[in-house]
């Protein structure tokens, strides 16, 4: 890419300069969900009409958007912008677990959305937010776990497919 | 593989067209589950210590090793080798599911473990058995579908995790 502004594109690239400078200058944390936002209130959280007893909590922008595209959710995020890893000095303050807190209090979420990876830290940080929900009433719901749409269970790894078949359930009409 | 053999191996070349017509001619269906076998029935129906109130359906014999590597599951097995697809003329008696109903008439089985794939044909042939097995009082069970394993929910596809976020469950201590 550098080459090719170089020899090509040398307006592009003062414009790209400054476009990111703009963007470092500019861009900040939105004050509910801590999700990038040139605004101090990103325009979810803005958005009137979105449903405030739902909260769904995710690690990073792009996993809430990722929730965004794929299902008709109507609620409100809060983005940690990481997950809990004690040996990367990566805490509750560093995921503002703080202002989590807060809003739980405030009694007007009902449900805690908590939508961390299925990785080893995604379940901690899970495990971790639950009981902060379930201190303070809040209802705390996961996603499922199992086998991927569409998925041959031929090829699936073998700690998805050995979940997925302790985890079944009755199928129902 | 064929210009290896023809080259440097003509001796195994001979061999492996033994073993092939050995293999063709001996090995059938087992009499019970449908897998290969060369005996009448597999070593798995012919233990006398595998649990028979459980009876897991899967779509190949493929299936049945990756579940049975993967998992600690006791019970017996029933291969389909296949799945419903009409389009292509395979139906109920393809897979031998006129013998799947004698089983479960023998008031033996008392869980049907339905272990097709995620796919649309898989669950398709899953629908027509769990309404066989209610038919019999015998209770159906599917895998549990979600987010696989160790899944960044940036990378899982829209499908797997719009349904995975519709179907999240309570967290419980």
């Amino acid at each position: 890419m550098a080459y090719h502004l170089l020899e090509r594109e040398r307006e592009g690239g003062k414009r790209l300069a400054e476009t990111l400078a703009q963007a470092v200058e500019r861009i900040g944390h939105c004050a509910q969900c801590r999700d990038f936002s040139e605004t101090e209130l990103c325009p979810t959280c803005a958005n009137g009409s979105r449903e405030r007893s739902q909260l769904c909590v995710v690690e990073s922008p792009a996993d809430r958007l990722a929730i965004e595209n794929a299902t008709g959710y109507r609620g409100v995020y809060f983005v940690l912008q990481g997950r809990l890893s004690p040996l990367d000095g990566i805490g509750p303050r560093e995921l503002g677990l703080e202002q989590l807190e807060q809003r739980l209090a405030e009694a007007e979420v009902q449900e805690l959305i908590i939508a961390t990876s299925a990785t080893v830290e995604g379940e901690a940080t899970a495990h971790y937010l639950a009981q902060l929900a379930r201190a303070r009433q809040v209802r705390p719901s996961r996603l499922a776990q199992g086998l991927p749409l569409g998925g041959e269970l031929e090829y699936v790894d073998r700690g998805t497919l050995s979940h997925a078949f302790g985890t079944r359930s009755e199928v129902r009409d």
